[in-house]
């Protein structure tokens, strides 16, 4: 008989889990995709809880993920290491407190990961994404193309998912992707929205449909969700879980990413191709000079407060 | 072209979308088994803000899974009906103050739903899950083969998980289940254990495996879990998704699940054969007279406090 | 305990279960998208070792799906009818030869299916694929926008899985579709390509891609798995699997799908949005004016035929 | 940009891509569950033209199976080497004559496949199975846990699937084995068959269920459907693809195997657990003294016949 260990294929390690973590581990649970998920927090005993919660389900499934919790160092071994952590807000947080508190919590993390596998992929999960992918990629000196954050990509999938509504077109079949900044500046691309390769406006007459309008409504989603409840884990999770599909299955998935823009010299979200090394080649979206100015502007304001930090 | 509206294939209502409700919504649109799922909560915020972080879950997948708020009424014309109501514990709450406010919730949901379909199947998930399913059974007046409880399915899967873990068979591969009331009197049927059909005595020596100790562990989890986080959603949730996964697509899966048991006149769990009708028959498994009498047992006290209720 | 029988919720019927309606019945049986799979063949003994052989894959897999033999009045209460009758080739058979034959078989088989349900969907995918679906849909009565057949959906998922090869990225992310009449006369709709909403030519310099070449290498790939192994039933089985996928989960899905065109008065390919009631709507490409002149020419000469054996 | 090519996560070669490898490797890329296949035969046509007809399938679902043409060296270096050459049957042709060909097709195909992966996994299907189990274990040098046949898999699950019918039961809900030398001698074992660890007598009272019959009427289901088709791909091929999925994932499925018996020095059937690194452990099932001398006496004329073959 063999020896008792197996090699594990590929393994995810998710760092911080609270409600975004525990929702992504649940969906890669689901999907089967990892043979190991590997749970770390500074918090030992919600992590144990995790692990346990998590454990349950993929028992129930029988499928073939396993579920131990790890500290940072192994996570640093991992094929895809998604970092969830500081994806909480707390109420009455302002938006610089939150920043300022995520800057430490990302430091601490990479401070805790010191030497990555070479080929390591690093997602950045919490916000401000673009400004924390931007610092995480000074911090752990891997290969640009293999650390990046999910961006805009919710925002995509939420924005395609209004306009599936109107059209009874399924969302995968809608070309339309938010880019730029992840928040109050991010664009929806409609200069090259298309159903299926058909502009949008041949399938939807304008006057059916108001950009404006629906791009404003996708932006204010996630608030709504959170006054609710505290909380949008669903949503992002099961981004986080599509993203690290597409990369271990190799997909060539074309999705926004929040990636580094060398002409900008900072991270924002354009579409790129996702495979299993990470970023494997961008796509140039022919924007109006509007959408371009627009563009270099929130890259100019994201890197005045990335100086500003640094100065810190 | 065909006129716009759709007749949607199977639909699911969940009633109760807290953490238990969310999870449980959450991995059914992640399985892509119903068409449509229908939120229902008191709390209309809530409720809303899980339509609509659970929509872009959906969005995302481009699976055919519809998410939509619903009132009570709707809810009581699905396939099935999953009323997590209730399955929030509260800091503090002893089990009988949970036990008086979940029956307050339960006759409160029932009031709501007035005219099922003839052919709903209604599942129960709050605690104490044996006594809340026999007041549904009163309450619903549906057969008793289409009302029943989560009972101590994830019990059963958490038992197979531990021992999966010590065998290296996967736990779909083992044959055990823990049946009678949910909770401290619950009993793991290790006499009809079987890995395969091979009796697990023989498979795993006993001293390798001490019964005892891996049943109180298994009956402690929960809690363990709700210290550290204050609810136990995954597990739940996706013994939920199965469930629901077993009754639409006919499985004939057998689970242990709560359910009218006529010699004792109340609901607790023993396996049965679940399929597109609920309950398509029982498996009567070869019990040691201990295990007999010790189920009686708890039955008999299981209806006790069935009395007192209907006297207050 | 309920009654025996269970209520299938959606049954495919397979007319014709040679190699193609083996391979169509084979994916479907493992996607577990349908309760109940019916086979029909006049051929009694080939479709009854096919029930056994694809009900071995059923009980492996532990799915839904329920294989039966059934005879040409239960098909037609199916929701979906695919009819592959007539899609083997024989050696030497001339392409006149086949046409008539296939004719032949499809007046056949609609004679043996007199009462359709109402809002059954009718898939044809024998060739020539445009004339017997105009065909089908003059002898079946149903609304237009049910019966449809597999047209150049196989040529566009070819088209697109060269270029993905060619890109890196994968074919849903490519927007391609060939169209018009399937065969010799079919046009890749290059002037409309793009990738992800990015114009095909911004991506990949056509010095990089010969759009000719391609177009001729995939109208002639058919042809070569026909010589070496006397048939073609994966892609065109997996095709009909997808479709009917499409159909029962109301997907929404966009492909280039045979159906008719009413300012033609036949059936030939352009992109539809599928869902559950058929073709929900027509999906306007932008051709050039070439594209088009070459369609309608091509449309002229099926009328003619067509025209021709209506005078037989 | 990363450089161009991506490192396979999983590799799964198919020597011999007949009816039955073409099955397999038809479900194995609906599954999704390798990175990469390779088709390899002799007959150069027959293998590229099925590349083609397989790829159309990995373009269609987008999933992340590529397909390509093979050497058998190449083979030799993938995760698992599954070898249905030989599996094709002749009209007219006795077994002794099938033997004698399929034993100079395996020591064709073992001499063209010299050195293995040092954990390279062979999975052999052609019959009669056990003898070239048994041969394919002394040429190719691997460690004995790493080289089985599908032995008496798909009998397995056709004894179970026909209980199924009768009972309601879903197949993986059944535990029953048919086990020993494929083919004439095999044993269905009921003296340990259980429903979810249930004694299947306790569950299905004997006189509604012949066990003898059932037995025999699954022995000769493979002859019915070849009698009908000529050969009985889709069967075969899906227990192909559920084992080399149960070895990648690392499941720890337990199923009976066609693997080596030290006691009897030969290859055949008894139920194994299934995972990584192949027979992870042997399952000893409680048989009754009758089927032990059955199966004794089975192993004794393998061997036989194997001396036998030695001397030629």
């Amino acid at each position: 008989m063999p020896p008792a260990h197996t090699k594990a294929c590929s393994r995810i390690a998710i760092v911080g889990v609270g409600q975004v973590g525990g929702a992504a581990a649940y969906a890669l649970i689901l999907s089967g995709v990892a043979s190991e998920l590997l749970l770390v927090d500074v918090k030992i005993e919600l992590r144990d809880a995790q692990v346990r919660d998590l454990s349950d389900v993929a028992y129930g499934i029988g499928g073939g993920t396993r579920v131990r919790a790890a500290t940072h160092s192994e996570a640093a071994q991992c094929d895809i290491v998604v970092i969830t952590a500081g994806s909480k807000y707390f109420l009455g947080e302002t938006s610089i407190q939150h920043m300022h508190r995520n800057i430490g919590v990302m430091r601490s993390v990479m401070g805790s990961m010191t030497s990555f596998r070479p080929d390591a992929i690093i997602l950045v999960v919490a916000n401000p994404v673009d400004l924390l992918t931007t610092l995480v990629q000074e911090l752990c000196r891997l290969p640009k193309f293999q650390v990046f954050g999910t961006g805009t990509f919710l925002d995509s999938v939420r924005l395609r998912g209004l306009l599936a509504e109107k059209t009874g077109v399924r969302p995968s079949s809608i070309q339309l992707s938010v880019i730029g900044v992840h928040g109050d500046t991010q664009v929806a691309a409609w200069s090259s929205a298309t159903i299926n390769g058909v502009p949008i406006d041949q399938f939807l007459p304008p006057e059916q449909c108001n950009h404006a309008d629906l791009a404003n409504e996708c932006k204010h989603i996630s608030e709504d969700i959170f006054r609710a409840k505290g909380a949008t884990p669903f949503g992002i999770g099961s981004v986080v879980a599509s993203i690290c599909t597409s990369i271990l299955l190799d997909k060539g998935d074309v999705q926004p990413i929040s990636h580094f823009q060398s002409e900008h010299r900072c991270c924002f979200s354009l579409p790129v191709v996702l495979g299993r090394k990470g970023i494997m080649r961008t796509v140039q979206l022919p924007l109006s000079s509007d959408e371009k100015a627009h563009l270099a502007r929130s890259a100019e304001r994201l890197k005045e407060t990335l100086e500003r930090i640094k100065h810190h």
